[in-house]
């Protein structure tokens, strides 16, 4: 038996976009339902590099399949400057749960992005309104394509707008896009006031305010991921109805532990996680909701699911890298 | 930048014995110094298809060098009938501590072997007596192969004694090491009363009495990796001089696991971890030491330490199969 290499252009090709959110919607359902396994990410920190390294094991549970693994990934904040590398890279190794064997180990930075998108297009899903056509995204950066992809897929979306400072940002995901969807530059506020909205920053301070969203707005709130971070200003999230991926993530590091952790938000306030709404439990975009939010941390069964789908397509199309990576022989 | 891939006979050809118990052997004294981070194993459990997969991080510091990495492992035990797979199967991602690349992806299954081999050679440089020529073995299975490998590079081992019941276990064994070592087959009695000792079974309970060793014998208990088994008798660890690993790990599922929870030993009986002896604050085999035992679980930081010592290894030889799994495009 061997393991399947997928590298970065082998995960892209085989993240077939319906196919991971489908996966990665079985993910918060598993989740829901308690058919999961996930420790507790657990760190490695080095201060002395500036970085940090995470570990991510799960199993989930799905109706009709399984899946297990492992993403390693890491948070280096001079790689760029100090090694022309990324400040964060993943290795994901996607394992049978039967009997253990590494099926795949792929880059697990392209499926991180993957992922994510896939997460961004369920809520959107459940929480925008049927015939949502505009697309917001505030940051041009690299989860920002991801979000498109994957959004288009469930809402028939003609117009992006794409709000980020730096020119060669914009004009590459316009390059990117500009094809396929009429994709042109606006302000955050232009940005804000689309259908959907996704915030794919890495900004300290909220950058999008209540006045700017549509009076129906569903925000995508990617970007906050550590205490202290968010990008949404405080009445954006008091007057919104407010969906979550995980308590304990969201409320410590997710775009609601700001306001979380000054006392200005309670459970009161949270009105779903995405998986109770994804199995039946909370209803989805009702006619009286207005602006919603859907506040993203990010799961490791997400990567787990995805990993499947990735495997599963590149298995059926033939492609990656076949390799004998783990002694097999019984002795 | 690539990640270089190191399969099955790729990590056996670049795990330099003499190298990989230095490594090893600094692993234990970073681990004494505070040197390291090991988060918990943690565990996904699946009673459903007899299996568990074990996610084991680790960072340690050396006094030139240091290193990180997982291991991700398994313990499938209805592997061999159902699968034709080994029960255990190990993937290693090593990666540079400085921005995260993973250097390498290596077999985590012969590393395990190699690693668990050097750090019997450790505690048997440090606690056997110094003209020790006679290793016996007992338990013939795939450890018992990095048990001498790595022991007759810290002792001069002339005479090899290895008990099994299964005679073609042994004859492999034999056939193996036959033109190196003066290697015969031996009862049990025969074995503990060499030099040196290795027990390296799956066995509930002991197998190895007082009366059979000699009264200088260190012994290196491998085998005991969860509750309620052991391999020696009471009376063996109870007059031993014993070392350990690790505390937490070594009264839980060590060799002396099953003594400790009846409340035989307790830690007045403990004389040091292995640690302790080669940072030099605990005395290495003294005139007075009759029996010492070393009870070893494996920490992670071996895997770390000993797959630095193969990648460097490996590097220099120009051995391995570059791939370029994870993206380090900057955007």
């Amino acid at each position: 038996m061997e393991t399947l290499l997928l590298d970065p252009d082998d995960v892209d090709a085989a993240a077939d976009m319906a196919e991971v959110i489908v996966a990665v919607e079985e993910a918060f359902a598993a989740y829901e339902r308690g058919d999961v396994q996930m420790p507790a990410k657990s760190y490695i920190d080095l201060p002395e590099y500036n970085g940090d390294f995470r570990s991510m094991p799960a199993y989930m549970e799905a109706d009709d399949w399984d899946a297990a693994g492992i993403k390693w990934v890491n948070v280096h904040t001079d790689n760029p400057d100090e090694y022309d590398l990324p400040t964060v890279m993943g290795t994901m190794v996607y394992s049978d749960p039967r009997n253990a064997f590494p099926l795949s180990i792929m880059d697990g930075t392209t499926l991180t992005r993957k992922r994510t998108g896939a997460a961004a297009a369920v809520a959107t899903d459940h929480l925008a309104i049927e015939d949502a056509n505009s697309l917001g995204i505030v940051g041009a950066g690299v989860q920002s394509y991801t979000q498109l992809e994957a959004i288009s897929v469930v809402r028939d979306i003609d117009e992006v707008v794409v709000a980020d400072k730096r020119d060669e940002a914009v004009e590459a995901f316009i390059d990117h896009f500009g094809d396929e969807f009429d994709v042109r530059r606006g302000s955050i506020a232009e940005a804000a006031s689309c259908d959907v909205l996704s915030t794919v920053t890495p900004v300290r301070s909220p950058i999008v305010s209540a006045d700017d969203l549509a009076d129906h707005t569903h925000i995508n709130a990617m970007g906050a991921d550590a205490p202290d971070k968010n990008e949404l200003e405080q009445d954006v999230v008091t007057d919104a109805r407010i969906v979550i991926d995980d308590h304990e993530q969201c409320t410590h590091s997710g775009e609601i532990n700001v306001p979380w952790s000054e006392g200005v938000l309670d459970d009161a306030d949270i009105s779903a996680e995405l998986g109770e709404i994804v199995v039946g439990d909370e209803p989805r975009r009702r006619d009286s909701d207005g602006v919603t939010v859907f506040d993203s941390t990010g799961l490791a069964i997400q990567d787990v699911a995805a990993a499947r789908a990735v495997y599963e397509r590149a298995t059926a199309d033939g492609a990656g890298t076949s390799f004998g990576l783990v002694d097999t022989k019984l002795r």
